[in-house]
């Protein structure tokens, strides 16, 4: 990706509306300018999902089990990050440490037990986060579950920590739990709006989002009467993540590569900062990966930030 | 608001009754008396509907999703405090620091889940407070709850660093949860009034209360025979919030200006020491909150404390 | 009460029994022959009621629902000290400092809940109490309910600062919750005796207790077919508490004066150090209830400890 | 106890196989050594009942409801040690402290709920113990209960704390809660062999069990086909605790004096270290309660370890 | 076992392709490389079942009970490490200490309770196996159990310190609980394939697994349609531990000593770094066991890693 020219440090940055400590603001610049697109937008590839869905989510793609495979494909596809826990950044980051940003998952679990009370325990800190030389931290918030109160908790100790460290936070915004989905459920606009909010209001720099869905049998109103299409639907929740960064979800696999690219010019239109495609991307044979990552390259390239 | 004359510094002040560090005299004197009405009264300016009821809220007026409308609101209507989390502090206060105070929320909830069991856990510290200039914090505290243990140990723990840093302590004293509704409802006089003196004996500073209604079903004893108009109910639980001054909700939004500032001259006639009015300001056109809220200033002036 | 005499200091005293820091012996001393009786005995006005049970018990005497009239009911009367919160302590102390000491009581909670699994969470620490120049601090412990393992672990951080700072501990030993309420109710003897017991072991300095009442039906064994009178189970629970000092408490309001002194020497008779009333006290026209507790002081010089 | 020996310094030890710290030598030494029958073996008089089962088991023997009853008879009858929790100590120990060791008790709670979660609350800690001089502390484990996580949990606290001190770990194991009952109940080879396996396993320096008794129709396999004696029973356990020191309990008072001491006897021919009997010991008349353990003594003394 | 030879500091070991700090690669060095078959395999022998099974275990060869048993058999059959927790390794490593690595087990419970919200709690720590001279920690993880979240928080602890101490970290990754029970039990594929992503992913260096069955009634997609033989199955879970090295168990005893040996030999065959036997090692009479360790011996020398 050599051919991603410099972000001209003089034009206008999204950065410039907030107020940001040194340490926040170098790691989102490195993010924004330095790496991916280098126009204020975010493209991240994670790879969380075995711990999250376990080594199924692989079987499409045996090399994919292979956690090098992501790394070689964030470093090849010129990424503006990878997201991953603990386990994998300290056995895999190896060379591709400075050449691809990290951001460093902190929480997780598996899906064996059921969502209804679904609470994610941390299992690193943000001060890994420094000593692996992130740029970011993630952290996932199971918005409105039951277990709400030990989640926000916890996530107070990370806000906490990356004030003090100067370390951006990308919260994976996740509506999930027994009340949700007696609501609507977790892709609903009315839980994508609410996950959008929580994440703006508790303090992330970056949330993770789906895009929503139209629901209207078991959403509270006024969404159960809202008539709104995908597009004005995801432009809702980007205006009310407010000035945190969104970033939306590729979701599971698609195989049309068209269908992809469809897709994140989509969510460039809503306004969104930025992808994070993970099974999209390395689900695909590696150079078909880079291949199609090129081709995101240059629709975000025309959605500068 | 220039129109505002300096507080007298030699006419007696509610602040005289009380044993106040410097740190807290210094910070209540600043709302009491440098901001808003400037006569010992408080016109507070909530925002932490998008993470207690979700973006829902903002629907009726849609530039109200964009807390900077709130914070120039907060300003050109000369408001005593601005009362909001974290995140909207971090990202949106800016230019408006100084210009008006800020009241820190330091816990909330979404309401996705039921309010049965309701707890709002901390999502900000006293010392975030302290780092952004704020002058007072906000605890919201689900009186009768039967998670109430969890409640009062964590407001232990807020209470102890207000103490350390100086810092006013505002409770949202909120009755709530499955034996509060099973005992009349939340906003019963019986509610109310106990969530009145639990502020008192648990020592906030400040106390934001709704209009007790008159509730005599399932109220317990001896409010169940109570016959008292709505002016006796408000006086009631003002006195017994005894030296913790009260300020009242304005609740949902209600169209009619003349209505509001009736509510507005009930409440200070009560001897409420002033209100929290959120939605019913900025859920109006700019330009009529700010002429509504040079009213609610005038209504003010009448009751300095 | 400038009549009464100070204490003779070469006299033996309740406290040469027990091997006490010297915090904790002058704090003690204060107490028993500083203030009060000053014959080793205690009288003590506690002000917790506005938390525990709502402003409801100030209803019949409305002056009572300001502080104010305690502290002045405890100065003009003479109490040995005055028990309450923090909130109360620190809005109304004020200029009462120094004249009575004070019980800063230390956890507490609402009866909106059930009380099956009755817990009173902390919200104030020793640390306050020293602060406020405090003799002691009050512990309120639930015995024998399910959630016994959270108040002892509780407890045990109090006492340890108890002992750090020779703070005297009182222990409000409350039998309370499901279990003791189908083993014979809180008030039995059998409750009374095990509670009192409990803050022997426990480590308090003093325990304050209710008077044991007649029980067969439920009461474990023997005390279900124990034959005794008021008089000798008073004693048995002032027994069972050994070395730690046994305050018995007033209990709901009686009108009848004399009643309540007959009360009072029924205690003082059973080997009580002292009693703890209230109600007795503040919910009485001021000058009656001053005469009121005059006559109880000639009561307890009788006893001296 | 005059007429005990000094122990023969140069005589091998049950202490030379174990890796102990200055700390626990020294205080196990007193224990095992420099008191009691100072053979190795040991004759402890625990006081915990009256927080552990109320003052009902006072009553046979009124004198004994007064803690002093226990200090005086553990000096008279030269035990090992006395067992005892911080309130009795701090208030009792007095001008015993020197003359008896002090083994004491941290964590405690009342019977008055059910045994089927049992959990039993540190109430004090290793830095009291060393404070008031003890020799060793004193932990309730109960083995099995659902609650099992913050028994082992809580323990690991102490033992951490035993380490750093020095200070020896003498762990009351005692299976206890609903599926201990469902397999076959408290007091089964299978349940106090498993108990003696889990002291030696986390750590206890000395273990006190009840004797097994046969139980066959719900013990799991291969317990429920085992025909064994009540001396191989009570040697199976000694066996399974292995470096772990074996008390065995007293359990009820028996009237008969032969049968306790042949219980003494059984007890040390099983190959236990001793012994730790309380009602058997304070519910008897002082005087004949001294005769006895001097018996004791004198069958202990032919079992040296 | 003289007759090892010292591993070749030049050839390419396992460790590295991993980035490790000195106190990791030096501890783990000792166990690949300076004890065991001395060529990057591990050959553990653990004893942590008289505590998660009670003294059943031992029932088939007595001698077994005595830990001594499994400490002279670990230096004689030359093991790379022998795992077990505090109790025995204070008491009974002695003399063995340096002879044979320690893997310190922080963490245990009783199999009394149903294992159906299993969480296993810690009763040691890493400090301690830094003081006792461990090479490495062993970590219970139940993974999928409604409790992960206490287990991944606890985890998170252990991890840490690892960190801070150059500590290895073997992770004993089990599927345990309701939901696993479920979705086809606890040594399916499935399971098995996920508690190895789960070790890998949270950081373990080492995980313990057992034998992968085959399950299709329950398992959920895509194992519910896999069919895949034994040596695919294990070589599968090994695959998914990536970089974690991968232990296998021995599961209960074998009579068939070339039933033993062949399963060696599968392991090895599948990728495994080598197994961890217990049973099938010291409920063998002592000679025999020795014997049958020097044949594995045998095996394990042909799969350097």
């Amino acid at each position: 990706m050599k051919d991603n020219l410099q972000a001209d440090p003089a034009s206008p940055s999204i950065l410039d509306s907030l107020s940001l400590s040194h340490g926040k603001r170098t790691r989102l610049w490195r993010m924004l300018y330095g790496h991916g697109p280098r126009n204020g937008t975010l493209l991240v590839l994670p790879l969380d999902q075995g711990l999250e869905h376990g080594p199924t989510d692989f079987f499409p793609h045996p090399p994919a089990l292979d956690p090098s495979y992501q790394f070689e494909l964030a470093e090849a596809g010129g990424f503006s990050a990878i997201a991953l826990g603990i386990g994998l950044a300290e056995k895999y980051m190896g060379r591709h440490a400075g050449r691809v940003p990290l951001i460093l998952k902190l929480n997780g679990k598996t899906n064996i037990p059921s969502d209804a009370e679904a609470t994610s325990p941390l299992f690193a800190s943000v001060e890994d986060a420094v000593r692996l030389g992130a740029d970011a931290v993630g952290y996932t918030m199971y918005v409105g579950s039951p277990r709400q109160h030990d989640e926000i908790r916890q996530f107070e100790q990370v806000r906490r920590d990356c004030e003090r460290y100067g370390m951006p936070l990308v919260m994976w915004s996740y509506p999930r739990g027994a009340a949700i989905e007696a609501k609507g459920g977790k892709n609903s606009l009315y839980a994508q709006d609410y996950a959008a909010r929580v994440a703006l209001e508790l303090g992330a720099d970056i949330v993770k989002l789906h895009e929503p869905v139209a629901e209207r049998g078991k959403s509270p109103a006024p969404y159960d009467t809202l008539d709104e299409d995908a597009a004005a639907r995801s432009a809702r929740v980007v205006r009310s993540a407010g000035r945190t960064m969104v970033l939306f979800s590729g979701g599971e696999k698609n195989d049309d590569d068209d269908a992809v690219l469809r897709k994140v010019e989509f969510y460039m239109q809503s306004g969104a900062n930025g992808v994070m495609f993970g099974r999209n991307m390395w689900l695909r044979p590696f150079d078909q990966a880079v291949a199609l990552v090129r081709q995101v390259h240059e629709i975000m390239r025309r959605y500068p930030r």
